[in-house]
């Protein structure tokens, strides 16, 4: 028999004390610590926590334990979470006309690497109909007309919203979608949509990074994995990765370059959110790996 | 006022609540963690940790700290070291004709980047006296002919020890010199001395690894730092890194361009020793960066 | 209008005058030069190169043009080959249980990064039936029971060769295709043959490389694409990459990161196949990137 | 008895027949080619060339190649540089406090893996006058106060063209001088100094680039070489490289790992040069390793 198992993630005003605190929750509820970071940040004296743990008493049930925790947290004015370690997220895939991150995305998916569920892909166009019926996942076709307007849009999004909701939606993973969200739609992903910019942020924001990239003649090609906010490709960085390019090579080339290293910073990313590796630190991440 | 600050290494057998005894420990002596990470072996079911802390509270002195400590990790079996965090690690600094290595470190010595003391240099050759006095370091030329009998290989290797004990060194560092140890001081140096291997280890063991690397056509060419032990370049790897070749390079370039990332690699691993940031798990290393 | 283009490869013995020889022929014959990369091999005496050309002029017809340069050639004592630079190699993809490279090559496929045909695809087991269906290329179970007689395993090598015959394949991939081939089909598959092996070679050849990897605790894991020869994992290295891994990472997890790295290795091998820039130097390769 | 070596360098209009009119030269002359690269950019219709040769018949002089080779130039409307393969460039370095580029450059010139003559250091700081004369290399102190009229800016930047002149530079080398330079001292500069920027630009110009990066959370800190312009940071890119960072490295930590990076960058950029590898394609570089 297995145990449950669980994984806590945390983060509060940085004291003394507090893993000595958790560890002695965890040990009198009968808890092993499986894993186990902190991280406590000297600039903004903050700390922040994830334990993974396996509840072996079997007196201790899942609702006792947050009940009790609650309290603790309460005392540590803890800002945390309990994920089950074995439940999966349910994750929103969108994509436009570029599809090499959401076929990857898709085969880790299948092959069991990425443990998800995806109940929904979204994009507003037609391009990768087959690709999702082949995962035989619904594919929702919500096209956008370039310039539409402001209305048509948020129409649009709403649908996106239902899907979510439908759902019960715990990433939003922007596969390449290239359409802007609307304040409102950032507002309400707080936290968790992930999109992949095609550039080593913060160089090369906004449109055609790669054609930007190669006028400005850099030797290295990225991608970044970020938060999404309001403010354009500035949420909080998650990952990033680089290729190296050299002179001979066009915009083009390099955008097939990049394309490698947007499917591994996306997929990562995705992975670490699956896991509950990532909290926020004001505008930045601490990732727990 | 700067409280005292202690690193404390620790491994056993792994066991429900040793994060919770040891962090109790610290909580009860007026301690306050800065930082800390563990790590659970499943393979091996044994258990690491470093705790790196402050004493805060006036009372407690290290003696006090050390005796009652060791009562803990009496009941726990555990393995451990408490390290004064201000403390300078000893170096002896060992080279023969390649001198890239021992430079790169020296600077970063001169410069407080790597908060040791060299009480001294040894080498087989004569080459990098001038470097070590400019570095106001005394610098021991203890020759070894080609083919020396084994007696003349004790010998100087007694004087080695002789330089050990009398400047209480800490760590030996082999920045290419480019001797075998005998048997004997490979023991006597087991877990405090670390070499540098010009090879992606296991790949290109022993004399002239990008000679080999060359002949065999690899992409990549690396840099291994590796505790000594008795097996020749089989030691506990600490750190590696790699640099992109081609088909256009031939050994002497890919020496060259090797020699970059034998400073990195190098550096990186004294570096680490120095904040007691390496464990060893059997022939493997645990790394707590 | 746009010109028939060309990519002609040679090797030869070095001697004075080849690029001025070969580009008089080209700029007699009204071909203007794209793109030209050579290679002087000092210790092999050897010399290299690829000329990528536009026929301009009317005039000049592929046959004609074949006919002359054969003269030069022989002159020249030129080992060459000239290849319609628009034309599509035909490649057959083989695989086993592990499906992640041949997913991610049948997308560039799909999507046109990786201009080839790919007319079949073949396997011993049935995993990835429906993933070939879903690009809609013909799929071929051939399979091989584990020690399965001699036999057994020429009989299904044979059916293997009727395909290459039957398909005009230009180059096989293996793309984790489990199976040792016999020494006859890695004779006739000489040079137009890549296999990715899931390690940084020369270490850790054979079976279970992340396991062996593991165990010996390196700190970067790796891929290396090689053209199929006799000698298992032995054979003119085409392209390597690495990625960081760390203690806590047991062989399970350096296998998910190692797919990444092998996916991508593979890929590029494959595109410097497709576009003619790999030349045998011996064994090791010349590759002009 | 050693033949004479020498690199040529070229750029012009792209048109047909260029590699055969230069090859053809260089063989009516008596000259071998040992190395050559050359591209074409299809963007701005211009091509580049570099040719390593060896003039192998006694009958040719210096002069007559250079006046023979001009008529030539002037045919195709060449840029061109003839370079004596073995003259070392003299190179000017120049450096304020932060040193570990300086000593870098210094080891390696030492070492004899730069082949270059340094015959003055300048720096507005006294901290590298010991290291200077380790290495028996004049030092110039030319200090500038903070906030330091104009005037004095000039006159000390009127000290320093005075060295350059007085030691015919080829090349000066901002190995981590902080100081911005005036316009014309810039324009003087042209093509003919590296500056190495602390950040992987576009990203983080400016002042404190570590803080700029730790502040946005970046997971990759780099290094730029590029050629100094009269646009802070803005100059033609030679080379970039990048470092893994994670959340638990302050600004300071970002800065100890950045070192590395720069030294290897400014490395590689100053031996391209010196190699007369690197050719300036209008606000970019081309490098032809």
């Amino acid at each position: 028999m297995t145990h449950p198992e669980y994984i806590l993630t945390l983060s509060c005003p940085d004291q003394r004390g507090i893993v000595h605190r958790v560890s002695g929750f965890l040990a009198e509820h009968g808890c092993n610590i499986l894993d186990s970071a902190q991280f406590g940040d000297q600039e903004t004296q903050r700390f922040f926590m994830r334990v993974h743990f396996a509840a072996e008493d079997a007196g201790v049930g899942d609702a006792a334990l947050r009940t009790e925790f609650a309290q603790l947290a309460d005392t540590l004015r803890l800002e945390w979470n309990l994920h089950d370690a074995h439940a999966k997220p349910r994750v929103l895939l969108m994509v436009s006309k570029i599809g090499h991150c959401l076929n990857d995305l898709l085969f880790r998916y299948k092959s069991g690497l990425l443990p998800v569920e995806i109940p929904a892909i979204v994009s507003n166009h037609m391009d990768f109909y087959q690709l999702a019926a082949s995962y035989n996942i619904p594919f929702h076709h919500l096209p956008l007309a370039t310039g539409a307007p402001e209305a048509a849009k948020l129409a649009q999004e709403a649908r996106i919203v239902d899907l979510m909701n439908t759902h019960q939606i715990d990433l939003v993973v922007l596969a390449r979608y290239m359409q802007i969200l609307s304040p409102d739609l950032c507002a309400r992903l707080k936290g968790k949509a992930i999109n992949i910019h095609h550039s080593f942020l913060p160089s090369f924001k906004g449109a055609r990074p790669y054609a930007q990239a190669h006028k400005r003649g850099v030797k290295l090609i990225g991608a970044t994995a970020h938060f999404v906010t309001g403010d354009l490709d500035e949420g909080p960085i998650i990952e990033q990765d680089v290729e190296r390019v050299d002179h001979a090579m066009d915009a083009e080339t390099l955008s097939a370059i990049g394309r490698d290293v947007e499917c591994v910073v996306l997929a990562r990313a995705v992975k670490w959110f699956v896991e509950h590796r990532i909290l926020q630190n004001g505008d930045r991440t601490v990732i727990f790996k």
